[in-house]
């Protein structure tokens, strides 16, 4: 079996505020033919996602930080071309976080492999919708929010990959649900996956004005707050909860690049009056939820109750651009990019 | 049986900012005879505590807000002078919301009254240690917070009728504990209750000093923070924090008499990146606690691992000040009003 020819993407400075594509760079390497333990697998999908930014900051966190001049990582998936692993096969579809490339040669669990099973989904849901960012939505609004039927729910980044599960997830509890996004195109995405009332932020671009479309899509208040966003839609949603709400903080993309400490918010005192539970996670502490995630999931994308979308940047020449178009809002639901 | 003549206070303006005296008017009154399913108290103790200051802003909270030229309220002791009541005899101990006066005559609920079990206990105990605030810290700490056994612990105010009884009940669970307090002698009194470390904030009177005297008490981080102050100290709490802290957020007496809304934690956005829970809670949510806590608490202070502090004002005369002194620090331990 001969080695595959790949490309890849090596972080070359640590950004300042906004990443800049001169902060990345590519090479050309090859996958070599796999030793014992080892499987060759051409990736056919990769993934960006806004968590990957922490990872360029040289920080402490729950994910060690990329190192400059070292391939980038993230989530993948592909098709074993060899294998000198007993449990994987020619053929075998998996999942893994050697993203960033075309192909690659390791130990599978090196890169946290894992042989999916077959299914009528496909592959790249499994970046998605049934993948990390579905999980993420799935454990965030019925562990982490402890979500229960009829509840009044707020989403913000409701057009995106988790936001954009939530909002579904929420439907087929029977809540309502406020989604909140930015531009004409996402909110008629997010009406038409379900959501009750769509705020578009670009349109309420004053706190007092994102907290008066907030207030006017939940006169009496919200359950549940879904957090993509931070900032001002935290703020407006600690203002507009009820009494013993809680609140899944999933990410602040707005804070990602900022180049200075934002202040939080302002009303934070709240949280002792209306006894309100802010609770931050990572889906990585759930994954003892995947098998009920994929049965559940399975079940709700067959019978047309889980839609999804995708927005997809074709070549891993262009995975940079499709990173940087995450905080530009150019996705709608999860950004991808086709390799191969 | 004849009425008694009795001094109250009641509301002569909301306070901006600081309250001073003069938004209190006192007049005389007097407790007449009971009528049928009434009882006429008189008042030994009375309690002044900080959320009374949320009560006097007119706005939508957990208890409804005092009413200008109405008579204040909050929790006093006292005893049965007369009773029309079937539950009550002339002599028995009784806890209310019935303070700010001297005597009074009512329904026992309409002022929440609870006749109070015999107990080794003095009567000033049952607004302490033995009382609200003590309940608050015991449900705090143990529920809200979700106390294990070894956790390290920071608790703010920590020389308060709260955080003081917080800080003993983290060391009767065998956790590290690091209190912080204003002033050489409330840390005293903080080291003396068994904390492992004091922080005196006031000689650590900027934000890097604060976190900095944190991290050198607790270099491996926090699990727990009880928050009685918020504001810096919060921030410093988050910064500090290991992964899967747990925040009781009982109040913020840094914020109470702002004039204008205070930023929240610059670094709220590590609650995603460490998994925090962040979780406000009000004593009255946690009531069914109470026969456990009774329990728990003689035992405690019979066994000599509990103690407790007061700081006494003498006279009805002296309430107001006793309350304004709440926000200078003046108390050490409960902060009581001695009456009659």
């Amino acid at each position: 079996m001969p080695s595959l020819k790949s490309r890849e993407w090596t972080l070359a400075s640590r950004p300042v505020g906004m990443p800049k594509l001169s902060d990345f760079q590519h090479q050309d390497t090859e996958a070599p033919e796999p030793s014992k333990g080892e499987i060759q697998v051409q990736n056919s999908w990769m993934s960006v996602d806004p968590y990957m930014r922490g990872r360029m900051y040289d920080r402490e966190s729950y994910v060690p930080p990329f190192q400059i001049g070292e391939v980038l990582q993230g989530h993948a998936v592909g098709t074993v071309t060899a294998s000198h692993h007993p449990d994987y096969s020619k053929g075998d579809l998996v999942t893994s976080m050697a993203g960033w490339r075309e192909a690659w040669t390791a130990d599978p669990s090196s890169v946290m492999a894992n042989k999916m099973p077959k299914t009528n989904l496909p592959d790249s849901a499994l970046l998605g919708v049934a993948g990390m960012p579905g999980l993420t939505a799935y454990a965030g609004i019925l562990r982490v929010a402890d979500l229960q039927e009829g509840d009044t729910v707020f989403v913000s980044g409701a057009a995106g990959a988790v936001g954009s599960t939530v909002v579904q997830i929420a439907k087929i509890k029977n809540c309502t649900v406020i989604g909140s996004a930015g531009g004409e195109e996402k909110c008629k995405l997010v009406k038409k996956l379900g959501a009750d009332h769509v705020i578009d932020y670009k349109q309420h671009d004053s706190y007092e004005a994102l907290l008066g479309a907030l207030k006017g899509a939940a006169p009496k208040g919200i359950d549940v707050y879904f957090d993509n966003v931070g900032g001002d839609h935290l703020q407006a949603a600690i203002e507009a909860a009820r009494p013993m709400a809680r609140f899944a903080i999933c990410g602040m993309i707005s804070q990602y690049n900022a180049t200075e400490p934002q202040p939080g918010p302002y009303n934070i005192i709240q949280v002792v009056g209306k006894q309100l539970t802010l609770r931050g996670f990572i889906v990585g502490t759930h994954v003892d939820m995947q098998p009920q995630f994929l049965q559940d999931m399975a079940k709700w994308i067959e019978s047309g109750q889980m839609k999804f979308e995708e927005t997809v940047m074709e070549g891993i020449e262009n995975a940079p651009e499709a990173f940087l178009g995450l905080f530009q809002g150019r996705n709608t639901g999860k950004m991808l990019v086709k390799l191969g």
